[in-house]
C-alpha cells in the first residue's frame, strides 16, 4: 500500500483536530538512536496528552495513509524508533503521557502511562513498599511503553521474567485508531485471544501502547550481593543450580562477566574500582533477595563454601555494605559503557539453550579468532541463556578499520547461534537492524503468520513500517 | 464461508493419504463433556501419531472446507471440545501423541507432545528431580495440549503462573496445514510477534498444538500444608499478604474454602475426614514449599502466631505427616465433586481485582439470595482473585426445579463481575458455553481485533468453529 509523507497539509489536519499545542519542532534527539547506526527522518512530531489524542492522531494518519512511528525514550538498540527511508512519518512521542495513574498495593498492581520513565515506575512502586522488578541499563531514560513494545529484559529476568511477564493489561490504540481498554487488574482472565502479548514485543508495528497495568512484588526484606570468581562458564552454570537449590527463587541476579570487560574498564574508565586485585578469567555477579529473617550475606557465604568444596569458585567478594554493593553493581553496569568507548566491530544480543553456553563460547571464540586478532567481550544474563557477545578490534586499532569484516563476523556468530537453536535477538528486538536476520533465521511458517496478522490489523501498513517485518 | 461435513468421501481421502490405522470409530466419550451441557457430533475421528500426520489432516480438511475440532483429554468445562451443530467435523484427538520427547534438567525444560497426560508430565519432571507445577483437578486425564489451548490454571498459579507462563515454545499446525516448529528452549527470544501466546488460550480456533516446550522448577526441599480458619475473606487477603512477607514466593497454594463446601461434603461424601470439629464459615488451605533448610511447618506455625495476634485467624490444622497433608488436600480437591453431586443451578469461574473480593462476595450473596433461597459455594484461588462462585438449590430441592432461573442467576452474577472490572472466565476459557457472555462483556475493540486475526489465520473458518467467537 502506498504511503504518503506527513507534510504541511497533514500537520494542519492535526492542528485543526487537536489544537496547536500538540505539534512540536523536531529536535535532533528524535532522529538518532544510541548506537548511531541509523539516522531517522520525521515529517511531523506530535506530543499527545491522552489516549484520545493518540487515537485521533492514528485515525488521521490512517485516513491520509501516513506512516506512524511511536516513540518512547529513544533508547532502543535496534533502530525500531527511527524510520530511515520512505515517506517522512508522523512521530508520536508518549513523553507527555507519563503519569502513574494508580497504585494498588493490596493487589500488587500499578498502572502507568506509556511515557513514564522506568525509574519513575520503580520509585512509585517503592513508595508503596513494593518492587517493580524491571531493571536495565537505560532505566533512567527509557519509558515503560517502549519497554513493553520491545519486551525488554535486563538483570532481573531470571527471577521475575521480562517486560511481558510483568504486564497484566494494556491500553492501546490499534492501527485503525480504535482504543482498546485492556487495563486489567486481573491475574487470571481467559476470555479470548491474547492481544496483550501480541502487542508486547511487536515494536509498535501493531499499535501504540498508551498505558499498562503492571505487576508489583513484595520487596525482599534483605538483599545481598557478591562477585564470585568461577572456574569456567560451565562452573558458573553449576553454581547457579547450586544457588537455586539453596535459596530457590531468592536468586534474583546471576550475571556472567569476562575478564575482557574488566580490561576494557581498566583501559577507558580507570577510576572504576575493580573487585579483584588480579582480574579473573570469568566471574559472576550474584544477588540474593530473601524474605523474612534470612540473611542474604550468610546465604552467599554458605553458597561460596559449598561451591569452593566442589571446585567451582576461586576468590569471592561478598558486599559488606551498601557502598560495596553499589561498587560491585557499577562494574557490571559500566561494562556496556566500556564497550561503547572501545567501539565494537559487531555486537550480538543472543541466547542459546543454557546447557550449550560453554560450547557456544568455545566455538564462537575459535570462529571469531579465526577471522583475525579480535577481542571478545562475552557477558550477560547467564541464567536466561542470554549473552551479549561483542567483538572488538585488537588493542591499538579502531573499529572503522574492520568495517569490511563486520558482516562476516555477524553472519558467522549468528550462524553458530542458529546451529545451537538460539535466538539472534534475545532481548533487544528486531527493529530495523535485524529484519534481514529475521528473514534468514526465522521460522518461515511463523513469519508468514506474522505477515498475515500484520495485514489483518494494519491493512494500510501505517504502523512503524520497516520495523520487524521488511516492508 | 460454507463448511462441509466430514463424510465418507472425506474419510476416504484421509485413508488414502495416511492409511487405515488413523481413523477410528467414534466412541461416546468423544461426544460428551464433563458437565453434560453439550452433546457433540463427529463425522470422522482421526488419531494421528505425528505432527506430519496432523498437518496432512488439517490440509485435507482445509482443501475440503471441513471443520476440525482438536481433542485433548475431553475435560474442558466450557464445551470447547464438542461441536454441537453445523456440518459434522473431523475430530483430531492427540491421544497417540503422548511422548515426553526430552527432559533437560540443567535447563529446567521438558518437551512433551500435546497428548501427554498432565500427571505423566509431572512424573517425568519428578524423575529428573524437577517440578512441573501445573496442577488441577482433572490432572489424571487432561492432556497438556488441551491445558495450553485453554491456558489452564489450577492450584499453583499463585506461585508459578498459569499454563501460559509455563510454556517456552510450541510445535503447532496452523489452519492452512503448515507446521510451525517453535519448540524453543530459550528463556529469552525477542524475534517477532508472540505466536506462542496467541495459540495458547485460543482453544483450538487458530491451530492445533502438537507439542510444547515447558518450564520446570526446582522441587521445594520441603513442603508444608495447613488449613487455617479465617475471620472473613478480608482476613484471608491480609493473611496472604502476611504469608508473603514472611516466606516470599514460598507460598505456593492459598485456597479459600467456604463452610458450604464442607457441608456439601458432609451431605454427599460423609466418609471424608473434615479438618475441624465445627465447620468454620471461612478457611484457607495454605501450602508452603521452601528451599534449603527452612522448615515449612515452623514457618506455618510462625504465620499462625502472627496472624492470631492480629485477629485474622481462629483455629488451624498444620499437617504433621504426609497422610495428614493428603487429607487436607482431599477436602479441597473433593469440593468440585461435592458440587457435582449436589448439582448446581449455575456455576461461575470468575475473577475480580483481589481488593474487591470481600465486597463482591457480600454483594453477590445479597443478589443471589434476593432471587431465592439458594445456597452459594464460593471457593477458589484467592491469591489469583479467581473464585468458583457456584449457586445451588435449597436443601431437598434439585437443580432441575430452577432451570427457569438459571439464566437470571448467571446474568446477575456476571453483571456484578463486570461491574467490578472482573472476568467471566478466569481459567476455564470461553468454549461454546460463554460465547454470548464474551460478546456481551468483552471489549468491542479487542473482539474486533480477534475476528480480524481469526480471519487472517483461518480464512475458511475450519478450526473449531463456534468456539470462542460465534460463527
Amino acid at each position: 500500500m502506498k504511503l504518503n509523507p506527513a507534510d504541511g497539509n497533514f500537520a494542519q489536519s492535526i492542528r485543526t483536530a487537536l489544537g496547536d499545542d500538540i505539534l512540536h519542532p523536531v529536535e535532533e534527539r528524535y532522529l538518532e538512536e544510541p548506537r548511531r547506526r541509523f539516522a531517522g527522518h520525521v515529517g511531523v512530531l506530535a506530543l499527545p496528552k491522552s489516549v484520545e489524542q493518540v487515537s485521533t492522531l492514528v485515525r488521521l494518519a490512517s485516513d491520509a495513509s501516513v506512516p506512524v512511528v511511536p516513540y518512547g525514550g529513544g533508547t532502543g538498540l535496534v533502530g525500531g524508533q527511527v524510520m530511515t527511508d520512505g515517506p517522512a512519518p508522523l512521530l508520536v512521542s508518549l513523553e507527555r503521557m507519563s503519569a502513574i495513574r494508580a497504585v494498588y498495593p493490596t493487589e500488587n498492581i500499578l498502572i502507568a502511562e506509556a511515557g513514564a520513565i522506568l525509574t519513575d515506575v520503580q520509585a512509585a512502586a517503592e513508595e508503596a513498599d513494593r518492587l517493580f522488578p524491571l531493571a536495565l541499563a537505560a532505566q533512567g531514560s527509557c519509558r515503560i511503553g517502549g519497554n513493553l513494545a520491545t519486551n525488554a529484559g535486563g538483570v532481573n529476568v531470571l527471577r521475575y521474567g521480562n517486560a511481558r511477564d510483568l504486564c497484566l493489561g494494556l491500553e492501546a490504540v490499534l492501527p485503525n485508531g480504535e482504543i482498546w481498554h485492556g487495563l486489567s487488574r486481573l491475574r487470571k482472565d481467559n476470555t479470548g485471544y491474547d492481544l496483550r502479548n501480541l502487542l508486547i514485543g511487536a515494536e509498535g508495528t501493531l499499535g501504540i501502547i498508551t498505558a499498562a497495568s503492571l505487576k508489583l512484588y513484595p520487596r525482599p526484606a534483605e538483599t545481598g550481593t557478591a562477585m564470585f570468581q568461577v572456574a569456567s562458564p560451565d562452573a558458573a552454570i553449576k553454581l547457579l543450580a547450586l544457588a537455586r537449590d539453596q535459596v530457590g527463587e531468592g536468586v534474583s541476579t546471576f550475571e556472567l562477566i569476562h575478564k575482557q570487560g574488566l580490561q576494557f574498564l581498566s583501559e577507558v574508565l580507570p577510576d572504576i574500582r575493580q573487585p579483584f586485585d588480579v582480574q579473573p578469567e570469568w566471574m559472576v555477579l550474584i544477588e540474593f533477595g530473601l524474605s523474612g529473617s534470612a540473611s542474604p550475606s550468610d546465604a552467599l557465604m554458605a553458597l561460596f563454601e559449598t561451591a569452593e568444596a566442589r571446585g567451582l569458585v576461586g576468590d569471592a567478594v561478598i558486599a559488606q555494605s551498601e557502598a560495596q554493593r553499589l561498587e560491585l553493581w557499577a562494574v557490571r553496569e559500566l561494562i556496556p559503557e566500556g564497550n561503547r568507548l572501545i567501539g565494537s566491530v559487531s555486537s550480538h544480543d543472543i541466547s542459546v539453550p543454557i546447557s550449550h553456553i560453554p560450547e557456544f563460547i568455545l566455538r564462537g571464540s575459535e570462529i571469531v579468532r579465526g577471522l583475525g586478532d579480535f577481542r571478545i567481550n562475552c557477558f550477560g544474563h547467564l541464567g536466561d541463556g542470554n549473552l551479549h557477545y561483542n567483538v572488538f578490534p585488537p588493542q591499538g586499532h579502531s573499529r572503522s578499520e574492520y568495517d569490511a569484516q563486520r558482516q562476516t563476523v555477524k553472519r558467522l556468530v549468528h550462524d553458530l547461534v542458529h546451529e545451537f537453536g538460539g535466538s539472534i535477538s534475545a532481548e533487544h528486538g528486531i527493529g530495523r537492524l535485524k529484519t534481514d536476520d529475521l528473514s534468514r533465521y526465522g521460522d518461515p511458517v511463523k513469519l508468514s503468520a506474522m505477515r498475515s496478522i500484520k495485514a489483518a490489523l494494519d491493512p494500510k501498513g501505517i504502523m512503524n513500517p520497516g520495523a520487524v517485518l521488511k516492508a
